[in-house]
């Protein structure tokens, strides 16, 4: 028996349907003058549709409408073009759904400038052409080197994994591409060879090589290293099989199968739609193709307590030698995280009992795409008490709870890396939002000065060391809208023993404060920061504290870029532990689809939203949040990192938000006393 | 099918039986002239056998022995007798075992100096004779008072809560004791009466209550509260019946069950006596009753790797505008952590269908007590993949691997809070070690100046601010006893681009360090450390690298007490992250029995042991590691403290300890590639 109803309202953040995208996509095609293309195939050098998506409505729309005042908001789409004939990049609303009747060019509305079209993502259509570029214009020459050097042939082709920024400056489209040998988990069976690509042009046919590696030499052309190979002037490198290392076949029969979870009585949550309910929970989700999973609206006891609660970026920064690694810093949401968010397999994703969820996408692609299975849902026990307390003394008696809570999860294969990211609700009001990484290591081809950068892990790989930084926008309304944000922190004070006054004594104290600006409130993670931070309301409990939630970041980041680095713009955010800032529609995310291939003038600064230093007492507060790890990779990422230890989030907990541990409440205690 | 065999050697680290503990004390009343008293209602002023438990063979013969190189080291006892007539306390080792034979005064050997009788714990009997004291000498006196502000009567008693240190300084015995209403969760019952009862003789005739604290005034004497209470110059408490907020009965009843685990195909981890084979992993254990939970030779795949995993202290500083627990630092070793290993219940401590096992103490006892199922073990479904990848460009496949891990818990209630303490084995190599809090918070009655110690989170009640300090032992044997202590972490470098000389970019580079001396490798809270750290053989895995274990600390702890303070030299652990020290048999703990009641004196001072610095290179190396966090406690703390985000805790970490992630070799792997 469920205690809540489903509500219809949490449509207003429905991910689009089947339908719509098709509506969006007919109606976009209608506008003839726009002369775009939604072919896979379509060239640079062509306008093409590249993303529709879900526009989130206004949230003071929103808000109305859940809260029963106003109509419903109208549904729109956010439709991204990359006109490859006008070297520019649009981004339109459309609207109403169903059956757009008008588009909106948002462009300048959004991020206050053109978007050039170098700023654009790869798409699957250029892709092609790059394969094709490689295959006539290197590997042709380069015949006898990677026949020696590879065992290249057409049946055992080398793949290619790019690395970004794609140049040095604004406007380059110049990448260093490395090679792989066609295995199982290529990413860590690199050749030894990289190649610089001009891709600057929209028309491929004036690409151009400009400069190559192989085995740690340089070389100018394609023609210099194919001449010098052939006059034996290069260090060659001799083929020579490897191991299959990178396979995930296990090495092992199956035994035993280990301990799986069930629902005896059933399940305690429910999903309509894109609403869940469990126990005392609800809240509605979604899932962008840019930024990734998300929930809204979540109540406890229909109390709303997280208007958003979102998946904002993944970023990395790598070293390395070799000058594909060398510059890599890669920002995921412009390449879509919640894209990549791929059926999620029963028993090892998720538990086997789980709900699992799709998810409709149009992305790079020319038509929309059911994602089967890519969401999950299911109540965990978590194998320990939530509270529990023996007493032996006096009144002696138990009384205990388990920990059951539920985890919606999504897992994004973004290439080389797994993601796995999940939102967990708890039976004590709290909620929590975090990543783990697994999937393969990016890695190099060992060369002189490699260790420098990282850790040998097979046979002429390095592991390169990286960073991982995520960030989550939590966008909490404490009883309202209207909040403030605080921290609180201990220090000792030598205070005189009133029963011995010529004593003193070092006690603890606590020590709150409000921080009454966006700058204030921007919590670098190279500085000390109070150990406890709150969104509050000035509302009181019973007790006459402020109501509020605690935010308590759990991560072990690496150093952040620094900021004299022109890419640092496009990753502003990963300087803060914490920011706050006043909600506004305009700044809806942390990063942008054109932030990786801009990455020196990115359509979004996430710095920019605190530079105006506005007032953050009793507004609507959004906290970004930055979490992740330092990644040395070791022997042990082979094949694959594993999550255990690899990970970081936020949990957001209720802090003198109720009057009392709201669990108590829960129909799972258990108390016995003296029989 | 299990993998390995139950090692029989793994019984030297068996805790003593209920046999041993009645040899041991047969054994010790037969020495007459030692004149030692085992009953219960000792006095203050006997000579009390307080406590038996196992004596840890020295390391060298205990590996000795395992490695069957030599006979199985003698098995022996310590005795901790409190000799209340002669005014000090000694430590023996009584051998062999079984069948005693003879007994060593060890205490100057084991601590270079005499043990005075008053750093010794209040014994059961001494309570006795405080609450005795307290109903004829106080409660007696000021029944009217009693009556009119508590409701005070014999069938409606007041509870103590005695706070530590009892002083401030070495020598003294002088305690504050708060008094609680007599209702469950009594903890968080203040009733705002505190007495400082000085109990400094062993004869408790000569005890006298030094000064009283009503309603948050101070009083010299009974007499003198009770004749201004009958003047009426004094504030008075008012009685009002309290809500039965502490009660931990449930509020709601059953609805559907939870989920459960189930283990589909029988156990896959073994128990025979105290030890245990789990897949690649095996391990003996043990329970001190000071120290709590313990393992030891911890192998994977037969080679170990741990030798030692201990909890060694939990220790809190509290902050109070009210004189008990404004000097209020507890050390639980000194009252014995392990002491409160008591049952655990089924379903809700653990899982319903993990092993349960009995342990055995004697501790403050007439006789050795069975303590039934106070240890779990549980191979748990932690409800996510330990790995995984999906492909979807080139090799399309899956391949993945669910997170089956084996816990190893026992929870202590040591009053008003209860530790839950984990020891977790993953199939990836790592072992972590966890603790959270859970219980009943400290409280104080409410008065003027209470905020700043705190907040209110119940009638006339605070909860007061206190730090959680936890500290391990982890004894890691890399390939072997010498070992080394690595730092790793990142810096950014500006490096000239190869194919761009004229450009220059910050890159992230390794950083390797390798500490040299103790107290190079005492790492502060309060200073930057290292990222990685790491327990290294010289011994190289296949890729060159130097094998070894990471230790990755989990924290959020709170300010460490100054160092000007007295009482910080019996928690100086608590200044370091990780320390590491040479070993020897002589540094078993960081922390005794003699620290909470000699505080300012303590019987070890962990400080000490890294004061001779030590060279730490090609060394048998121990980390001792601390872990916490700050509590502000608040309304959501009543009744009872919740684990999710209250604990800490350290994970090791295999790092280029193999060639590649053992978890390949799991039979639990799952892959398939496209049909
Ligand atoms: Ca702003
Ligand atoms: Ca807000
Ligand atoms: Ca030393
Ligand atoms: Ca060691
Ligand atoms: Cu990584
Ligand atoms: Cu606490």
């Amino acid at each position: 028996p469920l205690r809540g109803k489903h509500n219809e309202r949490s449509g207003v953040f429905a991910d689009l349907t089947r339908e719509e995208y098709l509506q969006v996509q007919e109606y976009m095609l209608k506008q003839t003058d726009l002369d775009i293309s939604t072919k896979q195939t379509t060239k640079p050098s062509e306008n093409f549709l590249f993303l529709i998506d879900l526009s989130l409505p206004k949230k003071k729309e929103a808000l109305e409408y859940l809260d029963g005042k106003s109509p419903k908001p109208v549904r729109e789409a956010t439709v991204v073009v990359f006109y490859g004939a006008k070297g520019h990049i649009k981004e339109y609303v459309v609207s109403p759904l169903p059956n757009p009747k008008k588009y909106r060019d948002v462009t300048l509305e959004r991020y206050k400038k053109e978007l050039p079209i170098n700023a654009r993502t790869v798409t699957i259509g250029e892709y092609v052409l790059i394969f094709q570029f490689f295959q006539e214009k290197v590997f042709v020459k380069l015949d006898k080197l990677l026949k020696e050097s590879f065992n290249y042939s057409p049946k055992n082709n080398l793949n290619a994994f790019e690395q970004m920024p794609r140049g040095v400056q604004s406007g380059d489209r110049i990448t260093w591409v490395s090679f792989f040998r066609d295995m199982s988990g290529m990413y860590i069976h690199p050749v030894g060879l990289e190649v610089l690509l001009n891709h600057k042009s929209v028309n491929s046919s004036q690409w151009t090589v400009d400069r190559l590696l192989y085995n740690g030499q340089y070389f100018d052309s394609v023609d210099e290293l194919k001449q010098k190979y052939d006059d034996g002037t290069v260090k060659k490198i001799v083929y020579k099989e490897s191991l299959d290392y990178g396979s995930l076949k296990p090495r092992k029969k199956p035994l035993e199968l280990g301990p799986q979870q069930f629902y005896a009585e059933g399940k305690r949550y429910s999903i309509n739609k894109n609403h869940v309910l469990y126990l005392d929970w609800s809240f509605a989700f979604g899932m962008s193709s840019l930024t990734g999973m998300r929930v809204f609206d979540v109540r406890f006891k229909d109390q709303r307590i997280v208007y958003e609660l979102s998946v904002q970026e993944a970023m990395s920064v790598y070293g390395s030698v070799t000058p594909g690694m060398m510059l890599t810093k890669f920002l995921d949401s412009s390449i879509g995280i919640g894209r990549f968010g791929h059926e999620l397999v029963r028993g090892v994703d998720c538990p086997y009992e789980a709900t699992y969820v799709d998810t409709y996408r149009y992305i790079d692609a020319p038509a929309p795409i059911r994602f089967r299975n890519s969401i999950c849902v299911f109540e965990h026990n978590m194998g320990q008490p939530l509270r529990r307390h023996f007493s032996d003394f006096f009144h002696n008696s138990y009384g205990g709870m388990v920990n059951s809570a539920l985890v919606f999860r999504t897992i994004t294969a973004i290439g080389n890396y797994d993601y796995m990211w999940d939102f967990i609700f708890y039976q004590s009001g709290a909620v929590e939002a975090k990543v783990h990484a697994t999937g393969y290591i990016s890695s190099s081809y060992l060369q002189d000065g490699s260790l420098k950068y990282g850790h040998q892990v097979a046979e002429n790989v390095l592991g390169n060391i990286h960073t991982h930084f995520i960030n989550f926008k939590v966008d909490l309304d404490v009883m309202g809208v209207k909040n403030v944000f605080q921290t609180k922190d201990m220090e000792y004070v030598n205070v005189a023993l009133p029963w011995m006054p010529n004593r003193t004594a070092m006690i603890p104290q606590l020590v709150e404060k409000q921080l009454k600006t966006e700058q204030e409130a921007a919590l670098r993670y190279d500085t000390k920061t109070p150990r406890y931070l709150h969104i509050a309301s000035n509302m009181t409990n019973r007790w006459g504290h402020q109501r509020s939630y605690r935010l308590q970041v759990f991560s072990f980041t690496g150093e952040h870029l620094p900021e004299s680095e022109a890419e640092e713009k496009a990753m502003s955010w990963a300087r803060y532990k914490v920011a706050i800032t006043k909600h506004k529609d305009s700044e809806q995310t942390s990063s942008s689809l054109y932030s990786q291939n801009n990455i020196w003038d990115p359509a979004v600064d996430f710095s920019k939203y605190i530079e105006d230093n506005e007032s953050i007492e009793d507004e609507d507060l959004v906290a970004w949040v930055t979490a992740g790890f330092l990644h040395i990779p070791h022997a042990e990422d082979i094949p694959n990192t594993v999550t255990v230890g690899n990970g970081g989030g936020v949990l957001l907990r209720p802090h003198n938000y109720f009057d009392e541990d709201p669990s108590i409440h829960s129909p799972d205690g258990v108390y016995f006393g003296p029989g």
